[in-house]
């Protein structure tokens, strides 16, 4: 490629640092060689890969899916929150109140069927859902710049995952078609699940109880729990993103931490510490003392948005 | 090779079966063809992949440290389960009262420090631990004819699991080395387990307390939440696996299950209805039903273990 690895990004430091980290630790002579194996890489998906204004897509996906359901549950027109998300007011959904609510609405819309009823559902919805600003389906909300970083990682020898606070058994229908990352690299939250045999048929069951938040402190913790080595460069956005690069980045060795930062109110949206999605506020101040790059997406970045 | 793929099985009906099933999925000319990212197997670890009598090598491993930190805890010898055990008597750990005592021995044993000392001092442990009667290593209790089975099935595109009953943290340390499987694709019993700062260093904390079993139901549970999708082709020895093979075999398409029966009391041991560890009963029933093949360790395996 005429344009190096990352044509998409601007040759700014914030290029430079990502593929100066690279070559360090892919070179053999170099005393910050890490071995194929160990080239662990983890990555946020709402703002680090993909767009989570105005709100995340997971949440858009909810909120379709309980319109669809809406018909087989005439008590929801007079039960909060679902009679206020019915009407179209979402403001609850974004605040402190507005948690239990998401609970809620996650349960009501995300479980009380199989793994494969639900997988069948995500594919259908992401295959026909569209972004209510841009027009875009969902899968071209994703950052050009990071589907090249993605590949770039692979091409020397990184194994790149997902450590998404959203639901795993949401995104892995579409991670490897989109992102290509199979769904076994995709770590994040989960309802309970069960084994059963219904009518003769083994199934995995999704119950209406939360199994694990893959957020915050809970990303080392899923992290350690589904790859069971710490990654050697993590990538995040937001606050929910401070504890995965301070324990990446604490390792032995040479490690990379990187926050996007998103100040691009003309070509996406410029938000952080008074955000409710996507809040950057600690993580920012963390990133100069911990020597974390920060990209500035309106001057690191030429494009946004992949072409469709 | 001369020998084909799989030079330590007796060209028996069991290793045609075995090539027959991978030459089939693996051929895009089939109707059966799998693609590539979609081959997974799973494979159960004690007595399946390495040798689980006279007891399971996690096992000796817990007596083992618990006799190291006995000098601290002066209390056990008055305690039950750790007063018997001190004093060499293990029956208790076999009988149905043993499973508490089990319990109490990991959580005594396995907890209470950080995930990267344990996985130091099951390193230093499995560098040196010696099975009490062939004088081997357990490293070199593996079973050869499942060592060239796991690399036959890379060698075909397959992306190679194990899924254990056993601690998934006792397993990652040396999986890689001694089974070609890394530590994000091993799935296992599990502590809970906290992420903290202790002394400005990030860690991962083990808990005495248990996060998953992943055992019988477990199994088909395990996998979805770490591999997300079915296996096509799932191998054990013993009721535990039972799940597992008939959640993997009921799937779409061409399927392959397989269970090691140990009928070969003079080069390993000889068991299965009666056996507390590796309990091998209705499965063995189920698998002429199911269509699952069954090895006959002492006709169709030429040789058990590696040379050492």
């Amino acid at each position: 490629m005429a344009d190096g690895p990352l044509p998409s990004w601007q040759n700014t430091p914030t290029k430079q640092a990502i593929i100066a980290f690279v070559e360090d630790v892919t070179d053999p002579k170099s005393p910050n060689f890490v071995p194929v194996p160990e080239r662990i890489a983890t990555f946020d998906n709402d703002g680090t890969l993909w767009a989570e204004q105005p709100m995340y897509a997971q949440l858009f996906f909810a909120i379709d899916r309980l319109k669809a359901l809406a018909p087989k549950h005439p008590e929801w027109k007079q039960q909060e929150p679902f009679k206020s998300i019915l009407n179209g007011d979402l403001k609850g959904a974004a605040t402190a109140e507005g948690k239990k609510a998401l609970i809620e609405l996650v349960m009501a819309t995300h479980a009380g069927m199989t793994s494969e009823d639900f997988s069948n559902i995500v594919k259908e919805w992401i295959a026909t859902a569209k972004h209510p600003t841009t027009g875009r389906p969902f899968t071209k909300m994703v950052y050009q710049p990071m589907l090249e970083l993605l590949t770039y990682l692979r091409a020397n020898g990184f194994k790149t995952f997902i450590v998404s606070g959203g639901g795993i058994a949401f995104m892995r229908p579409w991670t490897e078609q989109v992102y290509g990352i199979p769904p076994e690299q995709v770590v994040g939250s989960s309802v309970k699940t069960q084994y059963k045999v219904m009518n003769g048929q083994p199934v995995i069951v999704r119950e209406a109880a939360i199994n694990f938040i893959d957020d915050k402190a809970g990303k080392p913790v899923g992290i350690n729990q589904h790859i069971g080595r710490q990654p050697i460069a993590a990538f995040g956005n937001s606050d929910g993103d401070l504890e995965m690069l301070q324990w990446t980045t604490s390792g032995k060795g040479k490690r990379f931490g990187l926050l996007v930062h998103h100040t691009d109110a003309k070509r996406e949206w410029a938000y952080d510490r008074k955000s409710t999605f996507g809040h950057l506020d600690k993580a920012l101040d963390m990133a100069t003392k911990q020597g974390w790059t920060v990209v500035d997406m309106k001057s690191d970045w030429k494009t946004i948005y992949p072409d469709f």
